[in-house]
């Protein structure tokens, strides 16, 4: 796993706040920061984009129904970097319907004149699908494009789940 | 495999025509009278319907590759049914070039006022996926909604192919 | 595909007869002669082979349920070429058991002194799974070591299938 | 998951002692208790048992791939209770060796005039596969008949290593 693994006590490592234009799904994070205290996994994918379909999506749906919510919250970002005019909310929302996402997906803030979105430059995905795990204390923990074995990320999730929110 | 076997030779049991307002990629037919001599095997399906795009579309193009063009003929049909506003032209061309579909797609005509368009009509069509095999003589030789075996359709299609197109 | 296409009409053409020391499950075929006139795929595996087990064998018994009886007969061919002591006919039929096998299999007659059993040699199988396919005539159609995509394997036998047994 | 959660203080609630006949494979170990301080992962198989060879062993290679040896452990344990005489130490050697089983194996102890083997009995398997998680204090954790999903066994796995083994 390409990881990114952050000294968890200075203020500046931690993870950059979302830009997100709307939320569609039920029960939506007012911010990062209120998640803090929870291991947060962002799935960020593009509807259109095949391999976020056939792995992205179901692995995320997976880790949403392995962990307590109260221990890891899952959280879908749209970051639409092509073909913006047919990947718009309704769009989403229908995707969203059809494929059962049982989480809540935040839209990418677009970027007047640009194709990336904000989140999406904030982060430095390389593409879709991308993963980010932030741990209890609001760090990056995980940065990862590509795929990722089942198990495997099950293992590292299981392992940060189990640290303390506090490091004191 | 919920069949239609029609006896070849009576010219009202032709596979109806299509009605098609528009044929996205290349080399569309003209009609399916055009392709009279030759297998067809057309595959409805909706861009956003889960198993069309995990199982229909990589069967169809699996059969594009299996066979010489001057044998069979793949055709997609994009039979929107619901959702018809995220689904239009613009996002199935994108969906074709994100998904590599190699055939040609004809988009089933709107019925004012309607849901379910023309082709899907006339063909009955009870959901997406739906697979139609016509034989060389242009008669429908198979027609199933849901999802086939990939063993079972090649031996259908092999046996179809080795039919003369003329039953002289 | 590797194919080998032999023209029919030769008798030196011919499949050569397989070397069987026992054949376990039902319907055992007296000899390939017997068989003439339908098309007979030899699915030639170690029962301790892995691909045999993950890919060979459910491909096999999926060419078994396609198609009828009378025209296409699967046999299996255990070419026991490596760890013979631990791959004889008891734990075959065990194998045979547990994996659900529709179909008769011959045991490959061992040769004094070699590791590698006659028909194996006969017909000179670079390993395992090998997939051999006689047509209707008796002639060998297609000689394969390694993996074949179903559909694609459906499609050329449904093709033999539909071939006159006599070519007169 | 079917779990059985210890209180993990009382000595009587410590994984059973295995009794094994034999190892094969590279670093076995010379009891559970030499593990103690790691969370072991068991195993229970029959090479010729066809969920086992097609999702419990390539489950167990993954597991033996996702963890550091000094976390966790996993061990092979072949409880053969059926077709004793095809399954011996050296089809189980040939066996390992043609699926590539990195961890040791051992063969579940022979009980004189009974089908199943003593570990077997002592841990109360309802046959194969069957996984058995113990955690770093020596008792068990899980104990599941059958298969369970990767993501989620990864999960229960990290949190398990993040245990501390003294509860103090």
């Amino acid at each position: 796993m390409t990881t990114r693994q952050n000294a968890p006590t200075d203020r500046a490592e931690l993870a950059p706040a979302l830009q997100v234009s709307q939320w569609l799904g039920a029960n939506p994070p007012a911010s990062l920061a209120e998640l803090r205290g929870r291991v947060v996994v962002l799935h960020a994918f593009q509807m259109l984009c095949p391999a976020c379909v056939s792995h992205g999506i179901p692995q995320a749906i997976k880790i949403h129904q392995a962990f307590a919510r109260e221990d890891l919250v899952v959280l879908g970002l749209h970051t639409v970097f092509e073909h913006h005019a047919v990947m718009g909310p309704a769009a989403l929302q229908v995707f969203m319907h059809e494929y059962r996402v049982p989480f809540p997906v935040g839209i990418d803030m677009a970027v007047p004149g640009q194709a990336i979105p904000q989140t999406m430059q904030t982060y430095g995905f390389r593409g879709t699908p991308s993963l980010v795990v932030i741990d209890r204390r609001g760090a990056v923990a995980l940065s990862h494009f590509g795929m990722l074995d089942d198990l495997q990320l099950g293992a590292f999730l299981g392992q940060l789940v189990a640290q303390p929110a506090e490091s004191t």
